[in-house]
């Protein structure tokens, strides 16, 4: 399936604005620290699909949310993105040395910095949403926060990397139930996320929330199938980040368990899935069902 | 100068109160995930004078503020105070073993857990922060997440960090005025923010807010003149840290600079300095004023 020139085109321009907006919000500065701005705008710039961020600004356009607003607020979304990019590369964690094409954080930088930087980067985010430019009613703002630090703790992103960290090093694998929970956790949230943030800044209805959460559930884990695919089929040239972590560390993977051609059967199920649950919105969702499939035919 | 009883009691009621409701904050979660909970609750829970909560809540009373919402943003900065503790800890950064007269995070667990405990500890504050809990008004609450923000990010805390980081590497050892930007950044924002959060639960007006941000001022830089102190007079057994490490770092410090009774002099008029901007408060900031004292007289 050949990725569709109206999923291109437009996640291209969401990539010029957000590039755009994380410059600016991530200014360089003046003095000694400007080390650690520099290493918080190497981790974040010039790099990555963004795919959040769309799903961010796709979510927001089907209630007519202003797109500046969107696009800030997907720009948060990926600060906090690269923030996790930066401490799972870290060597106490995954060890990797490469990250988008480049040397990762610790590489380029050391890894003081890259700790710090990760932080900072993590700090800005919430800081970006509670600033008033993002919507005028204090609600929407303190809504965003909540819901971002609910994705991103210890019952979120941050558990779910602790289950991957206890997972290399268990003895028995985990079963598919296991990883499906470590998934919906580690990248599933944030995703999720992105989704319901366009909710919350349109002032979406109940019926209108789940339906789009619903969406991001299947959406999250048929890009975690993808992306354990990619670890075993992709190349270092196409992804930009090491390959082949996931076998060296002898981990449980969708792919480990259901084996290559299943896994990919799983991952088209999921993106058709998660496409029904879009039929509320009408052709308004059609860029959101384009990146549905996008994700499981993605190379990188 | 004595420690006042008056300070001792309300110090001991406030740690205790921070300690039960980080308890409950923090509570412990089944599954795997537990491990990560383990570690936060560790480097949160059972120590530490609890200054920064005891600052938010001094300063709330001011003005009337209900106590268990004073009490929940104490728990808030504490968390992220003991996030920036188990960081700075970490073997690429101060390398510390000992904190709070215990093995520090990445030893009593391990460095990937402790980085991934630091991570959910800062997201849990701002959690906590955003939660209707803390105040009806969300406005006071985003004023709160952005407040913190700003002092916990590049151009606070984690940019005082960085600019530590550098002074280690430095030929040239850093000038007076350097040095207190340094610590105002590294310290100091975060015991402002302690004190600005009083002010903000309270709707203060202007001048309020302005004599209680001078006074955070004065105490911060009190305080940090009497940490490096510290670092040189103080044992492991009385610091529960690790001592001499800036000496054995070779880094200039108040102290290094200044000299000991020189520093001395000056943390006890930096304290006084303190005191002075309190006086629209009157006897209502009593507890503050003894604060003063004690963070120069403290021998832990």
């Amino acid at each position: 399936m050949a990725e569709p020139t109206r999923l291109s085109a437009a996640m291209a321009e969401v990539a010029r604005e957000v590039e755009e907006e994380l410059d600016l919000l991530l200014a360089p500065v003046p003095g000694l620290e400007q080390r650690l701005f520099e290493a918080m705008r190497y981790a974040t710039l010039g790099g990555g699909k963004r795919l959040r961020p769309f799903l961010v600004i796709a979510s927001a356009s089907l209630f007519n949310v202003a797109r500046p607003a969107a696009v800030r607020v997907g720009a948060a979304v990926e600060m906090l993105h690269s923030y996790s990019l930066i401490h799972d590369d870290l060597p106490a964690m995954d060890d990797s040395p490469l990250r988008r094409g480049r040397p990762s954080s610790h590489i380029e930088f050391d890894e003081a910095t890259a700790i710090l930087a990760g932080d900072a980067l993590l700090t800005r985010a919430f800081e970006v949403l509670a600033d008033p430019a993002i919507h005028g009613d204090a609600g929407v703002r303190i809504e965003l926060v909540r819901a971002l630090a609910l994705a991103g703790g210890g019952h979120g992103m941050c558990g779910g990397q602790m289950l991957d960290l206890l997972a290399e090093k268990a003895t028995e694998p985990m079963d598919i139930g296991a990883i499906t929970r470590l998934q919906r956790l580690k990248t599933g949230a944030i995703i999720a996320f992105s989704c319901e943030a366009g909710a919350i800044l349109g002032k979406a209805a109940v019926q209108q929330r789940e339906a789009l959460n619903a969406y991001a559930h299947d959406l999250g884990l048929a890009f975690q199938i993808a992306d354990d695919l990619l670890d075993i089929e992709g190349s270092e040239a196409e992804t930009g980040k090491t390959v082949g972590h996931d076998a060296a560390a002898n981990k449980a993977t969708f792919v480990s368990i259901l084996g290559l051609e299943r896994a990919k059967a799983q991952a088209g199920l999921l993106a058709d899935q998660a496409c029904r649950h879009l039929e509320p919105f009408g052709a308004a969702a059609d860029l959101l069902r384009d990146v549905a499939r996008f994700v499981v035919t993605r190379r990188s």
